[in-house]
């Protein structure tokens, strides 16, 4: 059974905590977290530390803490048979710095603490310069999810670049509809259809094939007249976007 | 049995007959285009024509046409007794010039020719001046539709700008995303479910309370290696949503 650490307590360690604790062909050994209180609701499911130096053997050490903390986090680690990884989309595997084996494992999804995800369906990214330690990532990865990757750092890069405008951007336009919609006393749940439907169509039709609206159809009456309803900040982004969609049916 | 005549042969018209045709509790009598072979697919199940002086008599008569034309073909109609809709977002009722009944039928939804859809859940916005008119497209609505909402042209505008932001510009950022996966070998499909969840999200969390991501945290360092990878119109887009994210979360 392979052993696992996880190092700590944010919403993607959160989520894998979950998600091995409910797999039986994985031993989460132990939680460890700066914070002892973020992870003490898992005390009677495994060990839980917040002191360094109590942390215990492992197969795998799962670094999931804020990008800029990894490299440091990482130089402290001591274990030299183990196979130490992050769960960045933007750090490259060169970040790790120690005397281990070295790998990326990250999961391609929004987390959320307070909403529950099925782990099956989320696309787990793993990389390693050793071909063992890719087949005991694919073994974890696989025993959670139904969709492995192999992708390299240069490709992980581009992939969470395509999930900033995919997800962070799409969901502050959805905040930039739910804004609109309450100033005007309209229940923001009747876009939710259309939102549903906007992220279902491109399973079976391209982005390209996928749009419509009125910078599509270059309706530049119907263009104006929303310009005219946004404030300043709104209407920069409409602007923009409209501009590019424009651009790119030109 | 209410009597249906459909104008226009789009997207929008060539979901309502397939969801009429489906229904029993509707007769849809006739289908009218400019451009016959447009609706060609539909003669062995209904009227059709382009012929405008062809045009028989119905309760209710759904222009379904481009938003531009719709007040020029709304004048050439000429049925006293009956009830002529259009089915814009973003086109007042009072556009419709005649001496008939006057309302708006706008199923909030997006749509291709190629992609079906399941009307139950489209919600439909419905408005009339007059109550009678209101009672017969409420049934209209509810004999396709389980979400039908009371939507008057002022809010039906605001509505229509907010799914320009939650459809037509979150399709355009799939479209990006698509983009620079292309471009560095990564199959877009890996995004769909981070795509799925990103809107599914929303039905249970504010946009406010789904936001992630480095502009919500505010990490200027991923920020700025994100910018140096992106070409100039993704820049500029990436630039002034991450400023708005910014703004908003401080």
């Amino acid at each position: 059974m392979v052993s696992v650490v996880i190092i700590g307590s944010g919403n993607v360690a959160f989520h894998l905590i979950k998600a091995f604790l409910k797999n039986d062909s994985i031993d989460l050994k132990q939680i460890y977290s700066r914070t002892i209180k973020n992870i003490e609701s898992f005390k009677n499911e495994t060990l839980i530390t917040d002191n360094f130096s109590s942390i215990i053997k492992a197969n795998i050490y799962i670094i999931a803490i804020s990008d800029d903390a990894i490299e440091g986090f990482s130089k402290q680690l001591n274990f030299e048979d183990s196979l130490v990884v992050h769960t960045s989309g933007s750090v490259s595997i060169n970040a790790l710095k120690g005397t281990y084996g070295k790998g990326v494992f990250y999961p391609l999804q929004t987390f959320s603490k307070n909403h529950r995800v099925n782990f099956k369906q989320i696309p787990i990214c793993i990389e390693s310069n050793n071909n063992n330690h890719l087949v005991l990532l694919e073994k974890l990865a696989s025993s959670i999810s139904d969709n492995v990757y192999f992708i390299d750092s240069e490709q992980r890069e581009k992939l969470h670049l395509s999930a900033v405008f995919v997800n962070n951007f799409v969901n502050h336009l959805y905040q930039i509809g739910n804004d609109i919609c309450d100033k005007n006393n309209i229940p923001f749940e009747i876009l939710l259809p259309l939102i549903k439907e906007t992220a279902k169509k491109i399973v079976t039709l391209t982005p390209n094939q996928a749009q419509t609206g009125p910078a599509k159809r270059k309706d530049i009456q119907t263009i104006n007249k929303h310009l005219n309803q946004l404030n300043t900040n709104q209407k920069e982004i409409y602007t923009i976007l409209t501009d590019s969609i424009i651009k790119t049916y030109n």
